[in-house]
């Protein structure tokens, strides 16, 4: 496609479309959009090269994550990274901090600079403007979570059996009285922790309480705020399963400020083996996703996509719980 | 410059200059260096726009860092992904893994990709190559390590500051056999940090002693090792000043190994606020680095300088002591 039948299609001025590619600050944000959404559709490039072309003269590829802050995308990063680089391709970095719109920003940014693919930590929030990039013949593979498209390659954790591998561990140690601290429900993986929490007391014939399940948001001070009601409780639980590193660290905070001490009288299992889990005051116990093999798997799903591969791939991973010092038998 | 005259120069085929852009892979690596230096000396674009428009189609900025999983480099880059998305732009990140070999393939990828700027947390290990792309017209900018170029804009600590802060503390509180593990010394922030460390010392007159200055790499292991050597010291220090907090991180697994005490057998500063620093028994005492306002100031700095700014910058930030836990006075 060149520029003049692009002009034509568009009903704009060649000056427009150049203006739109060039100086995109200087043309209205509609007709901008629909200049870029037009270029993108048809793969053009100044030279009318086709797509294939196109992608390899970019090689980039963008990958949006929560926050590249959490050890936990850190690590996935370097590893997508390391795998890139030894292919040829550089990353663009986006974070959408879990909010929906900062994930349509960064996705248009991505595909204004004709990123190769798109590997996405979905906020779940976007469905349709996936879709719609999807259709455009935008590479897009889902990472951590699941942005609820099909036929999208995914590569996650099996979050139902860490959680169950926790709360096993938890009960095997002759605790009854567990709760759990939740990540938010529209994510994929809070709601795979949530389940394998579940399930794993139903099928131990242990009673799932409602009080015992408060819903923090993967941030620390929910962790805090969510501790705290669980010990305003009348009977405290007295073990504890927590969905992610930084719910666990303010959770840690507010232990400390009471005065209640692990393991002694709580119990605390914490998904994500990050950094500091082993320097803490006890070691902690915790669900480790393999982050290296994860990232990897994904820059590989990519270079596969990229290379015409057609089936679509569901690459499921398997944590591991690594028992240190944060759990202990129940005191009676 | 057309494409034209860019063949007649180099003394290549237009097929070859087109494949070199758009598939690297194909063509030998001396022809491919020659074309991307070329290309990238003369602003060259498929439209032969001015360098200015070229810039700003691509709207890229390259970040080169020593490990994106260092929580200090991934807070100084969501300071400067949010600074850079507020302004239109996006970024290229690259892990250089403290590496002169890999910064080199890095600012390669980097320039291949024609970012507007490339901001460098430099090894120090490649000034020529530094020079040469500054010399072509490419906007630079050090942040954290100093690169050793002149007229180039920088954004660092007062790491000599932030040493004598930690050390005077540990004075303060009686200690006199002071130890240090010290960064590699080919990186400005660790020379700085050693001065400061010294000079401190020398100021309040307690000698420097050569066996109380150990020699790390900045990761974990280096700070194991060096720990183990001040403790095979007849006469171990009591207080220790860690340059940086994956250090920091060895230090303190061969302390719990030998069940060494903080602070009652021995005081321990280290350098940055890291994540896990105030989770730690006892939380640590620690020089912080105002991490957002460096992050943020480096992107102000590539802006203007975008924008035509001439005057180089060099910005000096200041650190602050946080008094934790784990220095205390002296015990006689």
């Amino acid at each position: 496609m060149t520029l003049h039948e692009l002009a034509k299609e568009l009903n704009l001025s060649i000056a427009t479309i150049s203006r739109a590619l060039s100086r995109p600050e200087d043309v209205a944000p509609p007709t901008r959009q629909r200049v870029l959404a037009a270029v993108h559709r048809h793969g053009y490039t100044p030279h009318g090269t086709s797509r294939a072309l196109r992608t390899q003269q970019t090689r980039t590829i963008g990958v949006i994550v929560s926050d590249i802050r959490n050890f936990f995308f850190a690590n996935l990063v370097k590893a997508i990274e390391d795998e890139a680089k030894a292919n040829g391709y550089a990353l663009l970095i986006c974070n959408a901090d879990e909010d929906s719109a900062k994930e349509e920003t960064a996705l248009q940014l991505l595909l204004d600079r004709k990123v190769a693919a798109v590997i996405n930590c979905s906020t779940g929030a976007n469905p349709d403007l996936l879709r719609a990039f999807q259709k455009s013949g935008a590479i897009l593979v889902d990472l951590d979570r699941e942005s609820g498209l099909t036929n999208i390659d995914t590569v996650v954790l099996d979050n139902k059996k860490g959680a169950e591998l926790a709360t096993q561990h938890l009960i095997d140690l002759g605790h009854r009285d567990i709760a759990t601290i939740a990540g938010p429900q529209h994510l994929s993986n809070a709601r795979g922790r949530l389940a394998g929490f579940s399930e794993a007391l139903s099928g131990r014939g242990i009673p799932v309480k409602n009080r015992y399940i408060q819903f923090g948001t993967f941030l620390q001070q929910s962790g805090f705020a969510c501790a705290e009601k669980l010990f305003a409780l009348r009977r405290p639980p007295t073990a504890l399963f927590v969905a992610n590193a930084e719910m666990a660290a303010g959770v840690i905070v507010f232990l400390r400020e009471r005065g209640i001490a692990i393991p002694r009288d709580i119990s605390i299992v914490s998904f994500d083996d990050s950094f500091w889990a082993r320097y803490m005051d006890p070691p902690l116990t915790v669900v480790a996703q393999p982050m290296e093999k994860m990232g990897k798997s994904t820059m590989e799903a990519v270079l596969a996509r990229l290379r015409g591969s057609k089936p679509v791939q569901r690459l499921v991973f398997t944590p591991e719980l690594i028992v240190r010092r944060s759990t202990d038998s129940l005191q009676r």
